[in-house]
């Protein structure tokens, strides 16, 4: 972990490790020579997915674990990077004669979508969601594509994963939420992950002097937008479980003494049950409609984005909480507030996903931090989870 | 006026010029000729300002009137242009043998203070609030400064108007507001100029994952801001003539899915009486302190300009309410929302303004304007009032 935490750290604590640049090469070719090591078959995708593959020599099914080592700007050492070493040390484990059928360690690509939209792009690619040709094409900011980096780094294999498709999927990770912590549970049970609805809200008013125009006279949507965005955050103190956030806010000219034109906001709302999901949406809309009436202003709501709550499989939640339990580590069912790459493997195979606590709930951050006591704790977990569900 | 109207103005409707500009340059210069036209002496002081004094030969009061011709970027034809065109035709009529004393028409520098701050730049230097070294060194935010520009223009002139002070100072100004329009009065006696109060408040809270941090456990410096913003509308309909206008929101790190350590909007406050808006600061800065106590975020209040109203001399109220009154113009008396070179000049001499409506009280755009009938009314009662100030 502390070999990995120095790749792509170059001044204080933060990690600058985003998909697709010379960083992350070096810390997947460093996971790499781990996974050698280990005595693990080496595999590599045409999109750079990395696999080790640990033959046991006993019949069973395929068991895959994994996360992801790339990060996002300025974050932290143990996000993504604490799934795929576990999964290393259980590639050790089974390597030395643990366990039936095989096992592969995996260390998804550009899971973070900082650099290269969308996120989760290794798994949605394994998966079949995403085809080699359309991911080589995307393009940063500056123009550059996927396919320009992976040449130009010599990051991607020509190796295939067709001949061996995971029976299982299971995702050690740290919580990024305080739940663990304030519970003072060692151990997060997932048992699926939050469904999510993006929207955009435009208030769009007139423009107009601020010392000059009387108050009855305005459409500043300024003052819309405040309204309709108090209204909204009370929308999880209506529906128990929501999480609703307005990250992002925009006015236009944006000027002291002119009255807005228009004010565009965010809205990020999350649920795990689908039927809350929807229903929140409907509140949402009908919030937005009675602030058109109300203010005057033209309130306009685009959906920007809308990924349906996932249930993990039974079997390998059930497989968590027995090994939490026989380990005697204090554990919890709890739904993930964020996406994972154990989200999109579970679309075709039973997945499920460890937490272990982060301090403060802080992620994407160089002061993320968990104890040593529970990272070892979690490897220990996965590596009996990955067990028990090789063992049948 | 349609002469003026034709520069800096590049393509379509919008006006372009910008103080200390090539485009301001030309637009003082033809001033310059149509003063000349009338015979006035023609002064140009250390800043630009542009003089044009009529002796009548007859003993009486030293009467200035005019307004200023640099525009906001793409503003509109009237705003400033219309005082000092009137000024002009006033100087052409006392130049033909009307009133007593001395007539000065004044086409103030830098009124608007867009690319160089403050604004009422030309009557704080001629009102001896602002020196004239302290003014050249001020930079725009390419870096130059307004002595350099003076220079590469040859702007300046080396003229004194130290022999030669107002008695009394009267500016034509379009409304920018929609209260003529509105009520059907063709002339606003203008009493004073509402006082003005500008905040910055600044909430801050803790940055962290939309999806992953509960409701309860957030600082969440949006969502204060938006509640504190809603409370902040709700005054002006408690504080009668109170104006406030939220116009700038700035929010960090204004991402989709994450929360918002830090939230920062602006408050501009206005009112006509000074005890009123200092009870209006005195609400905002209770509703602060209660948001912070309630939001768990740290907000802070932080003042950015305060201009006390300003009360226009009886005398030329007066004169100003007899001439309309008198030539059958619909009038009525009304405080000025925005602010004006009068209020600067009050504080030498007695002062007053005139307005004419502007439709829909559009200002600063290209689609301010005013209807020919309402110009002629404006300068006809500007002219008039001038001339019963010169006669006493």
């Amino acid at each position: 972990m502390k070999d990995l935490a120095g790749i792509g750290s170059p001044k204080d604590g933060g990690i600058w490790r985003l998909a697709f640049t010379d960083a992350d090469l070096e810390a997947r070719t460093f996971v790499e020579g781990c996974l050698r090591e280990t005595g693990a078959e080496i595999r590599i995708d045409p999109l750079g997915n990395l696999f080790g593959i640990v033959e046991t020599g006993r019949p069973g099914p395929v068991v895959m674990s994994g996360s992801h080592t790339d990060t996002v700007a300025d974050g932290g050492r143990f996000d993504g990077s604490l799934g795929v070493m576990a999964a290393i040390e259980a590639a050790d484990a089974i390597s030395s004669g643990k366990g039936c059928g095989t096992f592969i360690a995996v260390d998804f690509v550009n899971e973070e979508g900082v650099r290269f939209m969308p996120d989760m792009m290794g798994s949605l690619f394994f998966t079949g969601r995403l085809e080699i040709g359309e991911v080589r094409s995307i393009r940063d900011a500056a123009g550059t594509s996927i396919g320009e980096e992976l040449n130009r780094l010599g990051y991607a294999g020509t190796d295939s994963m067709s001949d061996l498709r995971p029976d299982f999927f299971i995702e050690l990770h740290i919580e990024q939420g305080p739940i663990l912590e304030t519970t003072d549970h060692t151990i997060g049970v997932v048992t699926g992950v939050q469904g999510l609805k993006w929207f955009e809200i435009t208030c769009s008013g007139t423009s107009n002097h601020a010392g000059t125009t009387p108050m009855q006279n305005r459409r500043d949507a300024v003052r819309a937008a405040s309204r309709l965005m108090d209204h909204l955050h009370q929308l999880p103190d209506e529906m128990d479980g929501v999480r609703l956030t307005v990250g992002s806010v925009h006015a236009r000219p944006n000027l002291i003494n002119v009255i807005a034109e228009r004010c565009v906001f965010t809205v990020d709302v999350r649920h795990p049950n689908p039927e809350v999901l929807s229903d929140a949406e409907r509140h949402i809309r009908a919030r937005v409609r009675a602030a058109e009436a109300e203010s005057g202003c033209d309130i306009s709501i685009r959906a920007l984005a809308d990924a349906e709550p996932v249930e993990f499989d039974r079997r390998v939640v059930e497989a968590v909480a027995r090994t939490a339990d026989e380990s005697g580590f204090p554990a919890r069912r709890m739904i993930s507030g964020a996406g994972h790459d154990a989200q999109i493997l579970n679309s075709v195979c039973p997945s499920g996903m460890i937490f272990i606590p982060s301090r403060g709930g802080i992620s994407h951050s160089p002061d993320e931090f968990s104890t040593d006591d529970d990272l070892v704790a979690g490897a220990n977990v996965l590596l009996g989870s990955i067990l028990a569900l090789m063992d049948g």
